[in-house]
């Protein structure tokens, strides 16, 4: 699937034609970083890079594109012209898809002539804004499961075909195991499940020939759906004559719950089970389930073995989006680089001048313990370091305890062409993992989490002060 | 774009090769329909039907999703083969797009052999419930503004791609004036607009330069953006400036203002413009809009004229997803429609067996009185007529006070072929701000409003009702 660079807002061409006619197209750098966690958590995983790679790669405006924008009377010839030769051919530094990632820190980093940069703005935006959205609530709902067995199956009331495959991609990077949707496994790489509908027990004569018809066909993969009619009564007796068929053959069941007190009933079924002889037999739950019933169910002791999640999974809810912005850091002019912020009335508002980057620091454990955003031609830290607040500018403090840190933002693109292929998403799924398995748990709270220190290095505090002061003096 | 059949549950699959493995394949009869308005509100706008019949249309299993779904290990040769022919052969009745509907109604009436019935259902869920969605947001934005000019410019943060452009095509359907999504007004043939953003005020010397510039190049749609850095003391005098001189080649300017308290400074940049004798100026907002701040705005008396809407109505925020669902209503045994409906505890679940239609009811001012889900083989309603409430059987009604009554679920595709192109988008809108404007306000209200009455017919009811009982006797 390749995207049109058509897929921008129109400012961004009326801008960009602007500027080519005023000669006004220096080298700039822009990042892309967010102000606030979405689902009021301690983390975000990052997620999209991948994506937006393979489509920088290839945007190219077609024929159709050009005439169409043409017609539309705003755009000359010249800029019509520049269009069709149309490239990305900047460069681009990134976390690592998959990483976790904080308010204020650039997520990516992007280097390219103004109006290459502005017009993949809307593009980027769309596409790590949305990942990172969804990856992040798959996050919190593995670890609300104390991470379980997650399946995704949001795509019917997913936003858009694609809002479906990214929510499915991005799921699977926070940390579900599978997903229903089968066009996103062949795509991405990602396991693919799912078994029977309420549709299928009732085109039987009986839901026990239901069972049996599908137990036949798919010994393997038996997860019956014991709710249609009345699942103590008689969903659960005849899930566990299938059962103790397949046993037989080495094989075990599973059972489906979509309806009633999931906690109650997954309790009885789960003893029903077990005095059947299938303590092997597991109980996957599903019905408008997301982090907070999860937890709940867990917390009454509910026996779940697998969680179906869907629509809240894939379309982020409560939230609708990350917050992410693009803002310009620098430009160039000649080989000067000359840093530029967002001086606002907001101080949560103003942004961070200059060319960064990003360290993280870490105890012998591999334990984060924080986030430095410095300029990019600092030194790498080794010793004791003056840190400061990202907003805040009377707090400060030395640090000094950490064994060891890591740049963050790594080159991913050069010249408009990536510098590795994409990663398995399974790797990514593992980095994630990995993670949340290393950070202090008090920051993987659901709610009021402990939060997360991001500091700026002096030396990017110092210039920040600079030019705040510079334009107050007018 | 042209959408894989593989963008379907997985279930769907793993019980198609059931049913044709059994032979069980007979023609059945979905209905699509919702059980709650989004928003807590009175109405939604149907959309995506048009979408929808494009992609059955073009439906085909490509060799590579073929030999995917060989790698799965689930699936025979017999069925791959199937699949490998498959083409969507049903017959598709529906709403028009753009009408306002309601819960319980069927929306879309789906005849098909069962398993292509089935594989269609999550690609017609997606498409439609998130349409409605957007469209619905759209629609209530509009009442909200008072029928004022919106523009839509969220793509930066909706849910993939595809989220973006649907979202674009259902807004403008709802009655959005345009989108900043290019991609999506060459697609859809909606008027596309756009202007500058803080990054062009601030790539240049000044303020006054970048509007200088702007309005040299773009004299015909010079709507410029006066919060970069003092929207009071700075901006608007550098926009009467650009105005005065515009006005003289008979020209006028418009303002956007994106940031502060929009009552306040509209007001006040209102009495700028008028003072300064650019009456014509227009006054453009923007910045995390929704249908209850443009409410607010206008309750303060705020000289709006247009409203840029993006997170939230390109996302549907706070609803993630109108939870449309497509249940089975019957099923051909020969030549003879067997009746079936899902029979539950709880009587929201319950759904209306059998084929049917859908009456609206008008005055003879065309205002829609009430709608009517009666069996299709039942005659077009004249006289009086005993009708129920779709849920509480003790809840009936005479009801004959109307002047004309209008079938709602017109043939739209037959053997999988579409009856009539797609409508240009226009028309949709047209015909949604027609009806808003016809409805009584009541039902338009933002929250707690008036309830439109659906009600089954004396037939519909009874066969229900005979249903139940045969079901409680086992």
């Amino acid at each position: 699937m390749t995207i049109s660079p058509l897929f921008t807002d129109l400012y961004e061409l009326t801008m960009a034609q602007g500027y080519l006619l005023n000669h006004h197209n220096p080298h700039v750098v822009f990042d892309m970083f967010f102000r606030r966690q979405p689902y009021g958590g301690g983390f975000a995983i990052f997620a999209g890079i991948d994506t937006l790679l393979d489509d920088l790669e290839g945007l190219k405006f077609s024929c159709d594109d050009i005439s169409y924008l043409g017609s539309l009377g705003y755009f000359g010839d010249e800029f019509l012209e520049y269009l069709s030769e149309f490239r990305f051919s900047g460069s681009v530094l990134s976390f690592r898809e998959g990483s976790l990632v904080f308010p204020e820190e650039p997520l990516i980093r992007v280097e390219a002539p103004l109006i290459e940069a502005q017009i993949i703005e809307s593009l980027l935006l769309n596409i790590v804004n949305f990942q990172t959205l969804i990856a992040t609530k798959a996050a919190r709902v593995l670890v609300a499961t104390e991470f379980g067995s997650i399946l995704e199956f949001g795509m019917r009331r997913a936003q858009g075909y694609n809002g479906a495959l990214m929510a499915s991609r991005a799921a699977y990077i926070g940390g579900a195991s599978g997903t229903s949707n089968t066009l996103a496994g062949r795509l991405y790489n990602i396991p693919v499940s799912g078994t029977m509908a309420h549709s299928w027990v009732m085109a039987f004569d009986s839901e026990a020939e239901s069972f049996e018809r599908y137990s036949e066909l798919y010994p393997d993969t038996s997860i019956l759906l014991i709710d249609t009619f009345d699942t103590l009564n008689q969903g659960i007796e005849n899930a566990i004559i299938i059962g103790k068929k397949l046993r037989k053959q080495g094989k075990r069941i599973g059972v489906r719950l979509d309806s009633g007190d999931l906690s109650y009933l997954s309790k009885q079924v789960r003893a029903r089970l077990d005095a059947a002889g299938l303590r092997y037999a597991f109980i996957a739950v599903s019905g408008d389930l997301n982090e907070q019933i999860a937890a709940q169910l867990l917390a009454e002791g509910a026996p779940v073995d697998v969680w179906g999640v869907g629509t809240q999974l894939a379309t982020g809810h409560p939230d609708a989006a990350v917050s992410g912005v693009y803002k310009l850091s620098a430009r160039y002019q000649g080989r000067q680089i000359i840093p530029t912020m967002k001086v606002s009335n907001n101080p949560a508002k103003m942004t961070n001048p200059g060319i960064k980057q990003v360290f993280r620091f870490y105890d012998k454990d591999r334990t984060p313990l924080r986030d430095v955003i410095q300029l990019a031609d600092e030194p790498i830290p080794e010793g004791p370091m003056e840190l400061h607040h990202p907003t805040l500018h009377y707090k400060r403090t030395m640090f000094s305890a950490f064994h060891s840190a890591e740049e963050q933002l790594l080159p991913v693109m050069r010249e408009g062409k990536r510098l590795n292929p994409q990663e398995d998403l399974k790797i990514i799924r593992d980095r994630v993992i990995t993670q949340l398995q290393r950070m202090d748990e008090t920051f993987l709270r659901q709610i009021n989490p402990h939060e997360y220190k991001i500091s700026l290095s002096r030396a990017l505090r110092d210039l920040k002060f600079r030019m705040i002061d510079e334009y107050n003096r007018g």
